[in-house]
């Protein structure tokens, strides 16, 4: 299946002072871009089903790069579900500019129940959502 | 009576393109500071007060730039209460570099209290709150 | 004239433990807008004319906020050019979520030739500059 | 050897809408504590090599999270050298608050030349650096 894409720019506040982005914007470029994604199939990453509302800590993500983005920068993310487990989902992202991969990242979240009074209790991936992420499979 | 102090370090992903220190993170500067005088009259700025919780959202800031900070610059920021209103305090931030003002801002919030399902009620300034910040008046 | 309008949405990462949009993100959203207003009439705020280089610090700003921006909101900020100066340029920008106004802002940018070196020297802004920016006035 | 400690607390911009620290941050904390190591063994990451000047920019980085940071917890970072290859260097981080792991990361850079015109050339890690390095080691 073709990868989810998500169309950005750099924005000047996400430059450091060696003249390119600082990498810790490309985790908030892939937040985004999974966001992005989870919406394009009527979801979100804050989801009431039913009675309980669910949330997706992350437990675990990285980047590697390859090439510095600019400002001003077009580029894209496209991201591909890699895995989904019985209660996490693995985001895979490719960060484009032009013909080239800048950079490409991974990022996995557990799928959990919010309690009342605010704990995070890990639960199956729920059908609905497991049949929408396969999508992007 | 003398500011308080908060001491900070310019960190590299505070910093921009141009090489110097984004504009928006005095903002952040400034918010740190306030929150560091809180804790050292022994408050925070998500207090509790007896069965209630008060917060104090923010209603307007903004800042003068007369020169830029730059990576690793060690600098001050001199915090003093300008005025304390029936509902809001209003903060004066000044960023001082060695023997230069390199930047003053200001900052007024709203006194409220948290109400049941996430609404904010405005609220006087309880007299333990208005006393200590007295302090830096 | 009818103001620039740039359409945006709250990501996640811009919220904060109250659960609404952190106040230094308006900043951003300001200067991302003030960036598309300049691209929109062929400009950019990192700009060559001729030999030299253009760039424009910030030396003040402001922004009163009314009610707040959450997760996912859309939003617009409807950017006019309130005063052009000899060397500088002043900006107000009004933030609409549906039919509100969530905040107003403002920011005066001082016009600079980059000197070999790193330094800013103040210089007048350019006259085709300056017609552009009348667009928006 | 006993690892680098850089002791810090969150900041109220660092939380989002969940209540806790933005799982972008830790990346932050962990430059933040990568640099106040080299600052401990009087380097600079921005540093100066007779008449070359050096920087590293990093190839890749990720993070483990297992419990989550909140509002005004003060936390260690504790630092330690994983590897130095010919061109690189490898940290681990782990985020320690009271006698809990919070989260562990790694991260690598490349020690690069800065070119005339701003390019990035990689170069052996110098022996001075080396050295200073293998106190973390």
């Amino acid at each position: 299946m073709p990868p989810f894409i998500d169309r950005n720019r750099v924005e000047y506040a996400q430059t450091d002072m060696a003249g390119i982005v600082h990498f810790s914007e490309f985790f908030k470029y892939m937040e985004c871009a999974e966001h992005a994604l989870f919406r394009s199939i009527g979801l979100s990453v804050v989801q009431e089903d039913g009675d309980r509302k669910l949330s997706w800590p992350r437990v675990s993500c990285g980047f590697d790069f390859r090439e510095p983005l600019r400002f001003e920068d077009e580029f894209e993310i496209r991201m591909s579900v890699e895995k989904i487990g019985t209660r996490s989902v693995t985001f895979r992202a490719e960060v484009h500019h032009g013909d080239r991969i800048m950079a490409t990242g991974h990022s996995t979240s557990v799928c959990c129940e919010l309690q009342p009074g605010g704990g995070l209790q890990p639960v199956p991936v729920p059908d609905f959502i497991r049949e929408k992420l396969q999508v992007y499979a």
